[in-house]
């Protein structure tokens, strides 16, 4: 059984003409158990594909491998929902160790609010990349174009790995980490470098989004919708330039401007 | 430290007439470690606001409490960002348990995705409720009139219990999950009887929200948002009428249509 992102579903459609029975696209929702080396460690709900992507990604962010070849073997089992994975090296995963919050002491003011697995595995961007108000604009105009899916369901969030002029990839999940999760597994597998690079994003950025960012390894963050105060903590940390609200041609620059090349603006 | 939904952050406005500094209003983003009789069980990542709700409907949620009267203290330090919460009858809280999807062999086509405390938690519908689509275009204005945090932040939710004629309570919450949960502590700890009321919502409806509405007890869930396929297929299983993209004088009713009452259709 081959799974896609959207499937059908009958409703009634009211509106001022009155009420008609009619066919609608709606966003498939997928849980996906995940086994590493032979124990559960986690249900992931998404959309049902690029699971290989997702599987390798998800591991990755939490901070189990930081390679695709740290895996020695992976198969997942669409039909019943289920994926195994079996380390190189297996440790003992430990869910107590995942959960904890960790209070340290150095660093910024936001620092507090980092997971351990998060201290292990996002590290502050060193990214040399400059990119012109035009480039934003253009990019964030490819990425919504190609969303065909979320205009037609209303529930699908879209990330982008980027160069300056061009997207390069773009996964889809009814869940916005998943769809970071997706890009970051499918730049492990093909070993693409990422610090020249730009994620361009439909959805919101949130503290975990940025740590996401943080942990794939770009310095810049597009995105179409609103960020959040620690989300925007967190960037100013770990050296990453947020750029939310891009429409048409404004943008807000909400931190690390520096990477943000205009004529206009003394950077 | 009295926090709020929203906060400010200086940033740069890029546009067509070029790139000004300007103060953005924005969500805060607030973690909130809850500890259970002396052991830590969960980090929210929420908004700063109506905590003592948030626990409350969070542990209905989770299955570990069903009346508000079974926690026998709560305490919430806002500036450590911790709730230390202690029950009537201490139980081991087994997070392992929690984490178990529930492979059920009774019932509907969607059951095997219940996770174990939903099982425990999350019940058929028996309301007998009935609203017109006037009514549901009401409520829905009445309801994104009143939000207007989003509106100025773009990034918080709003959730609503009401009755076939008027708004009752509203929560907002930069998570779908906690705006909704916050709504059930509301009730719990009011005693609200849930069966004869409506949530409207201003979110996606994903399988989670429709499992939280059953486990709160309505039986109609609006939204402005889109639905996924396992949330209807849940719903349809539930009993639970979900109407989708709502706006002005136009929705989509995707299951259980008998509880919408108009001229134009048979029900």
């Amino acid at each position: 059984m081959t799974r896609k992102l959207t499937t059908h579903w009958h409703m009634m459609k009211f509106s001022g003409q009155g009420a008609i029975e009619q066919e609608d696209e709606i966003a498939e929702e997928f849980p996906l158990t995940l086994y590493v080396d032979g124990e559960e460690f986690a249900t992931i709900v998404c959309s049902p594909t690029e699971l290989t992507d997702l599987v390798v990604g998800f591991l990755a962010s939490e901070g189990v491998i930081r390679q695709a070849d740290e895996l020695k073997t992976m198969s997942v089992d669409e039909d019943r929902g289920i994926a195994y994975v079996e380390l190189i090296r297996p440790q003992s995963v430990g869910k107590e160790y995942y959960a904890k919050r960790f209070i340290g002491s150095c660093c910024g003011k936001s620092r507090q609010f980092y997971f351990q697995n998060d201290v292990r595995t996002a590290k502050t961007s060193v990214s040399q990349i400059r990119i012109k108000p035009e480039q934003v604009y253009s990019l964030m105009e490819t990425l919504q174009r190609s969303s065909v899916d979320f205009r037609n369901t209303g529930g699908l969030h879209n990330a982008a790995l980027c160069s300056v002029t061009d997207v390069l990839a773009t996964r889809a999940d009814i869940g916005r980490h998943n769809a970071l999760d997706k890009l970051f597994g499918h730049c492990l597998r093909n070993r693409w470098r990422t610090s020249d690079k730009i994620i361009a994003f439909s959805g919101r950025l949130s503290s975990e989004v940025v740590l996401k960012a943080a942990k794939i390894g770009v310095g810049v963050m597009l995105s179409k919708s609103a960020p959040t105060d620690l989300a925007l903590s967190l960037a100013d940390d770990l050296g990453i330039t947020c750029v939310g609200f891009i429409r048409g041609s404004s943008m807000n620059v909400y931190t690390h401007r520096e990477r943000i090349a205009s004529p206009d603006v003394e950077v």
